[in-house]
């Protein structure tokens, strides 16, 4: 099965995520506003429990994750997808490596850039006006996320949150 | 914040559910397939860890879920609603009871009947089509379900899951 790992900003982040994300992402329906941790990895079933346990001793390492979205910033032209941007910080990165250097998925393809997806599969036209748009929105928000979610897919794409995972640890 | 309490069951059956879903049911897009243990309930922001520790305990007491899923049935006429039918088990009611039994959230306004909906907000007409075509499909399927999941809900009707509680107990 296809497994991910997220973390689910606030629910006034999520709402604003989606006002947009309504319009302009693809994948709207297929899963709630989030930053990606871990892109989608195969594990076998057999060995989900040992990707549990893996997740259950990484949260105890690591304490609530402070975020801070500053921006509208977008991919292109690598890649024709808009976001909200999370600033990058010395946290997210030791997580995301510590999530990367397990035993389970692959190495990351790119270099991580905190972010919560608002609009994607656009083509490049439709990329330019909308970033156009939202680029000059004025966003500015800081939390704390104190969870990660492991989450796997089903076969129309959409995401079911399989286990949470509170962050309890001093890094 | 509006909270409720579901238990998924397995990827498997959510694919079974979600190839009714994308053409029957206006909440395809809201959640994955589930069984509600316990509707829409409001918390106060402030509130929220007393509800989860005391989902804590509940899920200390129950052990996983035995789910037997046996065929399509519907809520007509009392609502227009097609489901796949969870039997009624003494510990799924236990549960859904206990959950009832706390201080928060409301008593359910309805007897408990376990489901996992496939199809809703049609026309009588659209119901009884569908259901003719759907009633005689043979639906057999037995699993255990070892956690239960709190999620709240965004302002486009869409679901995030809070947090996730392994079912740990011995009843």
């Amino acid at each position: 099965m296809k497994y991910g790992i997220v973390a689910f900003p606030s629910k006034k982040l999520q709402d604003f995520a989606n006002s947009y994300r309504k319009r302009y992402d693809t994948h709207f329906s297929k899963i709630t506003p989030h930053i990606t941790l871990k892109s989608a990895f195969e594990v076998d079933d057999s060995k989900v429990n040992e990707v549990t346990n893996m997740l259950q001793e990484i949260s105890k390492q690591f304490k609530p994750l402070s975020i801070h979205v500053s921006k509208v910033s977008s991919f292109a032209p690598v890649n024709n997808a808009i976001y909200l941007k999370v600033e990058a910080t010395e946290q997210l990165q030791k997580l995301h490596d510590t999530l990367h250097a397990t035993s389970f998925g692959q190495e990351p393809e790119y270099k991580f850039v905190p972010h919560i997806t608002i609009a994607q599969d656009m083509s490049s036209g439709e990329h330019d006006d909308i970033y156009g748009q939202l680029r000059m929105t004025d966003v500015h928000s800081e939390e704390v996320i104190d969870r990660i979610h492991l989450l796997y897919q089903l076969e129309d794409g959409s995401w079911t949150v399989h286990e949470t995972f509170r962050l309890s640890g001093a890094e």
